[in-house]
Order: structure tokens, then sequence, then C-alpha cells
């Protein structure tokens, strides 16, 4: 631990560094080429087997994707701000997934990292009170800001990456860092599970900065409440016709829409727990005077456990089928987002503390945060768990300048060096 | 016309007696066993081929038919009234339309006289300013009362046959003397046209007492404003659940007729021309802690030319469909009623016309009158016109004691003498 | 408390006797004209002050009562039954609550006992396995069943009764015995409440047979998740009018209930806890052909706290009178029932549990078992709590031939000496 | 007649490079401050009392209008594009509307004539086949076209401007030429009117180029068939929340936008003619995952009378409120635009009929013409024919490259020759 915390100390300018450099080149769900070029990069250069692309990145699994124009203008960015060609097209298509893996000469388990690298759709504050923005790390790509702290997870993880090339001759097994696009809007891990990177996986750990852990040392051991959740776009095509001269010949996509919004909120409660259903956006029609034949609507779905969740968007898509046909009209449903629910680990939360307590650097341990959210690492965990691994995530405390997703978003970069040596004493702890 | 008025008149009391002995004992839809077993039994002892029951009533197309037991119920009361019982067993199942048919010894063309014989579900007033309970004709079937004239009818169809019977060496081709149930509701002419009775019909007349004729001797030659219609019942079968405990395991009937009902206002109005629909009335559920199951819904549609009912059917019965399926549940469409609208034959008024004056009975003679509601013998009319037939359907004046369907209701039997006249006139016109 | 159980015991024949009474005489919510008689005369004879009718019951806040000429049926049918008419008078308009008022002569707390005496609208079982019915106490009031077990109730309240008056010179304080009629749509309660029966009450206590204890020797010593509940009724009135001739002057009522369900059921969830919506009964118009102008609709609303089902019932009150107003109709909405949810009060569980545990009856004592239903007992537990006071829901185990509210509902009726001695036992712990 | 058609053939050329100025210069409603104050500054000249702005525009009956932003830059380029200054600042806010009033020496009736002068929200055809495009008078103001033959009514209304001037000695009475701006989306007449403009008026005579008279040389000489209609947009306002965190703190504009829909097309057909409803747009919400608080939605009624328009809107209006109501939101309802329906003034159409026979000009002469649209040339109509005048509207027969409203819409310009002939020939049948 003390080696550990020795070099984790040499790295922390390198790793404020980094997270400073993600922080000025933001890059949304899917296009975080530059990201991830960079990741690849490093993890090249210290010896890391690099998968990337269409090796980890499931293309029928991708979820909200934007269209392959802006995926082109993205990468072309991605280049002109110094990501390298090479592996820029190996992302093609918005595949912007990095696995690092180092196999150590003994045998052993195989421990995944994961850590996730997209930035949010919010232009970010240029307010002098704002520390990016006044010491000259705000984002330059306008509309795309680091608001959810992944510019430090990626800074995170790629210094733990050194730390275990330094400690390589103690270790057996195998180390997989996964580098995960489109976290927001729960949109990646999906397809990152669906090649199979963590099948092999005998654990898993996850982390976030910030979110209920609000102060520099405090740490989650893991994290219960994850919600269960998909997102759907539901695009509706009728026919259009003059309201005034031939009404009947119009077919209703703004009806079928309405129609389905309301039916929608009147799915039922569930017995077994909490759900939830919102339609928060609708787009329809065009004129007032012409029957309207277009009509968009987005919506999101929620269960504290999967299974309230499948049983909403089962409800939700056959109200949907439904509501179309009452008006004759076609309609297309996009699922554009997901993540399961997933049970907290305590077990391997206790092993967590443990880890936490040799650091010396957390006064205040919790065993177990709510989450009362929605992360994609649940794709991940479940996987795992499913084939008999184990998997947790934590969440390792920061002073925060303002919420997440606010334009004001700050975190305290001490909490950087606080997650490095936790997660790499754990995975040497794993590995020894 | 002269020999015609005579035997009209010889005839007078006995058809008032007629009208009054149907008015004592009226019998609803499908149930007019006793009436047609009097009209049988009556057309067979004057020489007519006579074909009733399933002869000429199409189970298939029979609509709005009450229960099994019911029927059972009033063939029962008919025979205890008075009908024979060997053409009540004829009628079994409600098939209680008559047929009468003579073939003249010359050949000439066919000639279909239609009468309705159906009472109305009506409690008759018992007040002593209504003439037919002061003068001891009232219904003795509690909740059933001839109040729209059918009872006249009938009686004029069988004295019409007695004296085409007494002119018979005079005429040539065939007279077809059909006696139609359940025309209230518009459920029974489509059963009798598909057995074919009016397949061979040159010609067909239809009439009707009042109505847009209040005035003894008033008389419409022909009617227009015939509007198309279908009765509906929709029957949504779900799943029950405690409303409280389990909710989601229910499958909301009572939701999904809601839905329906909102949806089926909102069909589009129609450009060519007037259309409507109701739904009239809905029953569902049990108690207000139990996730409704059940749900009943009857509705009406309306189009003043055929193709705008049939729109309005279609799009019905598609957003019913799609209202059981928002919700899951099943869902059963019921045709109880319906009947097409028909252009009124101007030529063939004329020749009405010409019949009328003849008479010297009608003071007033209108060429077209708009009836503005739904009459089933817009089924044999349309049937005759598409075989290349000529139909009319005209409306004999009558001063009227309340409106039609009111439990006051009655006509001044005069009427019925100058209905005869006027029938048996064109009969003999076109059979001479 | 031995000299408790010998009183039971003694009492154990003459309890059973009484229950097997109630039993037989069956009277639903708001009609238990006789059993209050009987419960009246008792106390009277014991020598405790009686109170009934407007005494004990405020008109104004009675939810659900039958009409007028309902309630002089049954009150008929009661004194046929066997109750006295004096004591029916007084009960007049379903005033048929009961409370006997025994002051100690030493100066000590008030310690109020709650029992409910309504029978369930159900008909009884008529199979040979059903004990009621074959050893000849199965219900002679059609359509009415003792399916919950009050019958037992109401004879272990008459028994603790006369208990207490046997251990009189032992006692000091007040004790109330309240016998509230109407629990079944939770719609008595709060009419006694109003009267301030209890608001000089230190000590609450309420029970019942069966439940979640479900085994003769179990007893719950408080009872958690009291749904808040509320029974509505709306009725909507508007003008009908001829569906095909003049439809745009109806005012339709169908259409405003119709599009009540719909957004009813669409009231949003709520973060703090449980909620459900139920519209579980409607009916609405006449014929089809008659644009409806009369609906009712049957709902209620539930809440695992009474603050999530004091928002369900406000955002229902508004959305039913927003869809009147849609639709240009009136609406009443009638609260047909109601109750709060409670906290259970674990503390004073300890002290029943001590109590159970003196008796020797119970193999298994349970701190706090959850109901997961609605009972509005809670409204005195509410009251006597807000004041200041203590206040505990019971449930005795027995086994159960069926379901609560089972045509063939059943209790061991050995429950009822248990329950009389824990209760008594109770009383007497607080009272000596 | 023959002095008219010559100098109408001598200003031909002029009234063609009037239309072609008109046509290259395009202004939508309310923004024609560049064609107004071309027509102002003309009628000047001519020595015609010119009134405009506040004078004939009242600001509180205008509908639809731009923004402030808007208008102001519209008025910006209208000087850039030639306009003079001081015309366009007494047209401040859009009130772009002009009256030229000549009184002649000796007194007599008061004619309005009236034209529209606005163009059309639309890209022009930039093909080779489209003449204004190929000969150089296609529309520089991106976006903005005449697509409906206005500039071609204004070049009209110029030269019977001089017309009359030459033949002053010759008339009696008053002329007024009425320049109407913002027809297209039926938003400018009622502002003109509000102001008292023709409440002078013995004669008003509307026109429009095209139309149902597709051919040059026909002329309709009255008009039926405009439909009443209003244009309505709601603007619903509600309150956000996170919607998976505190969905009931939320009130959704959405779901009150969605329930209105539904509800606003179910409203009753009308027994006395047709009526329609359309709501043709519907933008609601932000992101997926929050209540959404705003939605906006555009819709217009119709009745082929007055009357049914009107009961659509008072329905449509209560409507709205009431599913604002039925979530707890706000809502504002703006009307953006509506005409009344007129019936023809056929007596009128004789003396247009007398007079187009005159002119030699035209082979095919109609009575009258359906229009089956609006036009807000009613409200003038309605105004003068309610205060005792007479009122009619014409339509001028020409070729059309293709029809209204199309991006290829153009006209044959000798219908302009035609128009200025025969509203001239009218004019001064009247005031001679």
């Amino acid at each position: 631990m003390d080696r550990i915390k020795e070099l984790a100390n040499q790295l922390k300018q390198e790793t404020i560094e980094l997270r400073r450099d993600f922080h000025r080149y933001p890059e949304a769900a899917w296009t975080e080429f530059r990201t991830a070029a960079i990741v690849a990069e490093r993890l090249q250069e210290l010896g890391y087997e690099v998968l990337c692309g269409a090796q980890v990145i499931d293309e029928a699994s991708m979820m909200g994707v934007p269209s392959a124009k802006e995926l082109a203008e993205h990468a072309q960015r991605a280049v002109e701000q110094g990501a390298k060609l090479q592996w820029v097209e190996k992302m093609k298509g918005g595949k912007t997934g990095v696995v690092g893996i180092m196999k150590f000469k003994q045998p052993g388990p195989v421990v995944a990292l994961r850590f996730d690298m997209d930035a949010n759709d919010a232009g970010e504050s240029q307010e002098g009170t704002h520390r990016p923005y006044s010491e000259g790390f705000g984002s330059v790509n306008k509309g795309v800001m680091h608001a959810c702290g992944h510019d430090g997870h990626t800074a995170i993880g790629l210094t733990i990456a050194k730390i275990l090339i330094e400690l390589k001759d103690e270790l057996k097994g195998t180390v997989k860092l996964i580098f995960q696009p489109a976290e927001e809007g729960v949109r990646g891990a999906k397809a990152m599970v669906a090649t199979g990177v963590v099948d092999d996986a005998d654990y898993l750990f996850g982390m976030h900065i910030g979110f209920n852990t609000k102060v520099l040392g405090q740490v989650a051991c893991s994290t219960e409440g994850f919600l269960a959740t998909t997102k759907l776009d539901a695009i509706f095509s009728g026919v259009t016709a003059h309201a005034g001269a031939y009404p009947e010949t119009g077919k209703n996509a703004l009806l079928a829409a309405s129609a389905a919004n309301l039916n929608l909120h009147a799915i039922s409660r569930h017995s077994k727990g909490v759900s939830r259903i919102n339609v928060g956006y609708m787009q329809a029609g065009t004129g007032r005077n012409v029957v309207p034949a277009n009509a968009v609507i987005k919506l999101e779905t929620r269960g504290n456990i999967t299974e309230i969740n499948d049983f909403m968007v089962q409800e939700a898509t056959r109200i949907i089928n439904a509501a179309a046909n009452m008006y004759d009209v076609n309609v297309e449903i996009l699922e554009m987002g997901g993540a399961p629910s997933c049970l907290p680990d305590l077990e391997m939360g206790e092993k967590v503390k443990a880890v936490a307590e040799q650091t010396g650097l957390f006064q205040e341990i919790l065993p177990v945060s709510n989450l009362g959210a929605s992360e994609d690492c649940t794709y991940f965990m479940e996987r795992v768990q499913s084939r008999g691994g184990r998997a947790v995530y934590m969440m390792v405390g920061s002073g925060l300048a303002a919420g997440h997703h606010n334009h004001c978003f700050d975190f305290d970069e001490e909490a950087l060096y606080n997650a490095v040596v936790l997660i790499s004493g754990l995975a040497k702890d794993i590995l020894k």
C-alpha cells in the first residue's frame, strides 16, 4: 500500500493534467474519438494489449447513436484536436470503446476495472468563479462539457494503468481496463458487454467521483438503488391532408402520439416497488391547417428492480403500437438507452472497506450508499455476477462546486489521488 | 281504381280491427311470433304460397337478437295469446319473417310490397286521453308498445293481400308480400334480403304512416335522407385484480373502453357529407377496489351516404380493437343493427304521384320528403336497385296523437284506408 | 390474570353464542340496528352509561350511507329479528354506534376499547363444508354475511364488558367500550371520532381476529402498513340530445367520465412512497342513439402515508372537476369512505407483548405485523395520538376456513377466548 | 367603358411592372412596410387623402403579429429596399394598412374597393421553368414569396386609383381604396374594420385572381362558400421536475396539451352544417427525464356558417382551459387569425355580370363560384352588409402555372388588365 501511495503521489500532477486535458476537449456520447485515442495510445505505450472499435463495441447493441454526419464531423474534430488518425479510424461509426489487457506472468484471477469517458451536452460556465474557466481548462467544444466527472474517471484509469505496470512483478492473473463511451443516457455499456469483454472477469469494479459522497475523505464501498431504466423514442408517421378540404384522408400522427402520452402515464402502479414513466418531449405537425402526419415522443421508464422496468417497457411498447394503430399510422420505437438494476454485493463491499481502511485516506467509510438513479455500469455488473463473478460499484468523495450536470460542476482534484490509491490497492489485493 | 276503393271500403272495419288486435299484443324485434303467425295463417287462407322462418330469414345475418331464453319465453307467450303452434315452431330462434307469394296466370313483372311488424320497447300510456287505452286495445304486453305504427302497416299489408286476390283475374306477373320483423334498431331487413326474397323483384314499394306527413290527406311519393347507420356493441374482457394489492396484474377493461370512447368521438369529419358517432351507453366494473375486467359500450355511426357510414364503421372498428390492445384486454364487436342509405327514385315517385292523384284521396301530394333518420327498408331497395329493379318508399299522412316512439303515440285509422287504396292501386297499375 | 382467565373461561360458551347470534343476523354498514340494540341493552344491564345514535355519530361525517328507504327497511327488519324498538329509534338514520362508559371509583386513566360490528355485502356459502351453515347459524339475511369476523369482535367486546364489571373494585379510571358501525368501506369511524368520543382517551386499543395472524396462538402486538385511503363517487350530469339529429345540443357525461378515468390513472407516481388509484366502476347513458347525460364512476385512492393519499385525492378531485368542465357537464363528488394511515406505536406494542406473555396463551408473539390494507380504526388512533394519548392495533391469531370477505369465511372460536383474555388483561394492567 | 379600356391599355405595362416590383420584394403578413409605403406614396401623388398606420389599423384587433424584433428588422429591410422612411415610421408595429380616399365634387355613394398586399411564407422556385425566376423578378427576400397573387391585387388597385382620377369629373360620391395587410392566416381585415374604415361604405368590392377561375376570360360575379374560421394558439406553462426523483412535484404541460388534443377532436358534429377542427402542430418538453413544463399547440376551427365556427371556438376554448386545469398548469389562448362566413349577394352579382358583359373581355361569366376556403375580406363584407350596404367578392380568371401557395405559382398578367377594366367599370357604374 505504501508503494501504491508513493507511486500515486508521483503521478498526482500528471493525473490532474490528464483530467484537465480531457476537460478542455470534452466529447459527448459516441464521439469520444480524441479521448479514446489518447487512452488507447497510452495503454499501448505501457505495454497493454489494446482492443478498440468493433473489437469491443457491438454495433447492433449501440443505443442512441448520433447520425453518420455528426460522427464524421466529431472524428474530424478529434484529429484536429490531436487524436492520432490510426486510432480514430479504428473507432469509425462511434465505436469509441477501449480495453487494455495485461496478463501477468503467474496465473490468477481476472480483474476488470471500468471507467466512463463521455461528456455532457451542456454549455460550460464562463463565469470567473468557475475554476475550469478561470484556470484555462474550460471546454473549447461548444455545447459539450464534462459536468459529471468522467474526465476524472478517465484520468484515474490511465494512472492506475501505469501503477499496475510498476507493480507488475508482484501481480498474478489478468487486469482488464475498460474505458466505456456513452454512459450519459445509459447508452454505451450494453454494446461493450455484448462483445464479451467481461465474460472472463472474476471481479469487476466501477466507481464514481462525488455523487452521494460529497465530501473529500468519504467513500461508499458499495452502491444500492440503481434504478433500472429504458429510454425510448417513438416516431409516428401518418399521411397529411388539408384539414379543411379533405380531413378524412389524413392519418393523424399528432393524435396517435397524444393518445399514447395519456395512456402511457396511466400504466398501472406496480406492487413490487417503485416505477416511473415520463414522456418528456413531443414534436408533431407542421402547420395548423394540415392534418399532422409526423410526431416524435421521447420517453423513459424506470423501476427499482429490473422486473418492474421490464414491465413498464412491455406495457409502453404495447401502448405505443396500439396508439399508432388507433389512428392508422406507422410507428417506429427506438431504444435510445437503458440500464438494468443491480443489487449491491455487500460482501465485496467489506473487501473494499478493508482496503479503504488500509489507505488511511478516508475519514468516513460507508458500507453502502443509495444512488437513486441509473448508471449503465450495471450491465457489466449483471453480466459478471450472472457468470459467477463479483462486482461492486464505489463512490469516492469530493467536494463539488455544483451538482452533477450543472454548468458550474467541478470537483476537488485531490479525489483523483484517493480513487487511484483505493482502486490500485483493491486490484493489487486481489491479484497479489 | 273504383273497384279498389270499393273493396277497401268494405274491408275498412276489418283493417281497423286487425290493427287494434296487433296493437293489443305488441311484440318487439325478433319476437313477433304471434303477429307473424297470424299473417302467415291469413296469407295461406287467401291462397298465397307462404314462406317463413329459415326460408326467409338468414340466421347469420340477424342482428341484435334477444337471448334464446327470451325468444323461447316470447314464443310461449305468442301461443298463449292465440298464435298457432305450427307457425311459431317454424319461426324458432326469432325467424319471424313471412313472405306471401301469388303468381297470377299471365306472365308479367314481379312486384314486392314490404311491411314491418315489430313494436317498440316502451310502456304504453294508461292515461284516459290515450285512445288505445281508453278504447280497450292498449298493450297487454308490459314494456312493449306499437309506438311507430307498424301495427297499422301489418294490417294494411293483410288487407292489400285480400284485395289483390279479389282482382286476381285482372292481374299478370307476381306479387310478393314481405312482412319484416325487427325494423326497430334496423335489425331485420338484412337477414331477409340475404335469403334472396327480393332478388327477382322488378319493383319494390315500402311505406310508413305519419312521420313527416303529419296530416291526413298528405302523401310523399318518394323519400330522401335515409341515413346509413350501423349499431355496434363492444364487449371488453380483461382480468380482475385487487387494486390495492396487485394492480399490475389486472387487465383494465374500463380504461380500454374509456380510451375507445374518446378516440371514437375524435374520428375525423368527412368532406363528402354528414357523419355521426355516438357512444350512448357504457357499463364497466364491479367494485371500486377491483381492477375492472369487464366493460360494454353501445354505439352507433351514421352517414348521409353509405360511403361515409362505412368510413365511420371502419374507423370505429379499428379504434375499438386498438383500445383493447392498448390495455391488453379482449374485445368482441357485435353488429347489432344497420341500414344503408338510399337515393330516392324520383321517376318512380312520378308514378306514385299519378296513382295518388287517381285515388282522389290526397289533398297534398309531395314528390319527395326527407326522412333524416334510418330505416332498413333501404336494404330491400338497394338490393332491388342493384339488380336493375325500381324501388320507392312512400309516406302516407295521418294526424298523430304524439310523436313516433312516444308512449302516447296513436294515429288516425283513416290513414289505413288511404294506404290500402294507394298501394293496391300502384300494384294493380304495374301488374295489370 | 388468573382471575381474568377464569372469568373468560366461564363466559366462553356465552361468547360463542353471542358471536353465532350476530353471525345469523348479519347487518351491513349503517344498518346494524339489531346488533347495536343488543350491545346497548347488554351494556345498560351491566351498569354502563350508554350513548348511542346522534350522541356518538356525527351525521355530517357519515360516509357512504344507504338511502333513507333502505335504512328504514333494515330498522324494521332489526325489530322483527328481536331488536328493542327503543334503541332502534334512537339510532334512526343509520346512527348505529354505541359507546358504553364505566367510571371506576378511583380516578385514573381513560382506556378506550374499539370493536367493529358490521357485516359484508356477500351471500353466505350454503355448502355442507361451511360450518356456520351446517351448524345452523348461517346468515338469514340474504346478501349479507359476517365474512370478516366482526361478529366475533362484537362478542369479544361484550364479554370484556362483563369481565371488567366483575373486576370493578380493583380498577381505577374510566373504560370506554366503543362499538363502531360501518368499518367495511371505511365509512364509520370518522363519524364517531367527530363527536369526540375518544377525545378524553389516554389509551386506545383496536384489534382484529385473523388477517395476517392465521394460526391460533399467534398474536401481533402492533400493526404497521395501514394504507390511507379515500373512496369517492363522481356523478356527472349533462343534457341528452338525439345523437343523429342534434348532437351539438347534448352535454356528454359519458365522455366527461371517460376523460376523467384516463387522466385519473395518469396521476403522477409519488416519490415518497406507495400510491394507488382505481376507477373500479362506471355506468353511463341510456341508449345508443342518445347523447348520454348521466354517468357515475366509483373510485378509490390509497397511499402508504396519509400525505400521499391526500395528494391523490387532491389531484383526483381537480381532474374530475376539470373533466366535467371539459364537456360542460356538472359533477358531484361524494366521499363514500376513507381512513388515514397510522404509524405503529412500538412502545405500546411492548406493553401488549408483556401482557400477552402473562396470559400464557400465545406461542408466537410478533412485535409488529403488516396490514397492507385500510382499516378506519386509524381515525380513532390518529385522534388519540394527536391529543397525546397512546394507541395500538393488535391482531389475534386464528385458523381461517377461507380468506376474509370470502363466502366461506369462518374462524376458530377459541380465538374469542384468547382475545378476551388479552384485552381484558391489557385494560386491567393500565387501570389497576 | 371604352374610355376605361383605353386608359387601362395605356397603363398595362406600368401595371405589370408594378406587379413585378412587388413580386421581387415580397413581404409577409404585418411586414408589408415597403409595399404599403409605395402604395401610400402613389396614392398621395395622385391626390388621394391617405390614411395609414394607426389611423386604419386597430392595434388590439391585430392577430398573429410577429415579434417586435422581427417587425423592426423588416421595417429596416423595407427602407433598404426603397421604402420612404416617413411612411415606414407611420406604420410602426406592423400597422401596414393604407386607405386612399377621394371625394368627388358631387355628392353620391361611397364605394370601397379592397385589395390585399401580403406575400406567403414560402421559398420561391429557382427552376428555369419558373417565369419570375427566369425573367428576373423572383423574390429577393428569402423564405417569402408572392404565391397567391396579392402582388397583382396591389398593382390592380394602384392602376384603378389612377384611372378613377382620370375619370374624376364624371364621378360623384366617394371612392375608398383599401389596401389590407395580412390576409394570409386571415389576420389583417379585422383590425382595419375595427377602425371603421368601411363604416360609411354603401358598396364594397373585393376580388381575387385565379382560384376557382383558372382560365383567362372567366369571371365569377360573386362568391359563396366562405368558411368561417378561427386560428388559435394555446401555450401551456407548468412546472418542471426530475421525472425519476420527484415526479409528483411537476405540473405536466405535455399531458395537458395531449388531453386537449384528443378532446378537441371529439367536439360534437353540428347538425346545421359543416364543421372542422384541426390541431396541426404541437411542441412540448425538453428532455425525456424532465416532467415537461411547456407545450404549445396550434389549431384552427371552421364552419360553413359563422354560427358553427363560433360553436367550435367556444367548445375549443372551454376544453383547452379545462385540460390545463386538469393538470394544474396555466394556459394562454391567443387568437392568431380568423374570418367570418359571408353569404353571396347574388343581386350585386347581377350588376357585376352586367358590367362584365359590357367589357367584352369575358367569355365565361359565372353568377357565383364556391370558394370552400377562408378569406378575411368577409370582415369588410359583413360590416358593410350589417350597416345596410352591399358587398360582393369576385374572382377574375387567369391561367395558373401552379396552384396557390405553391412555390411555382405564377399567373397570366393579362388578367391584371381584365381586373382593372372590370372593377373600374363597376366603380364608374355606381359613381356616375
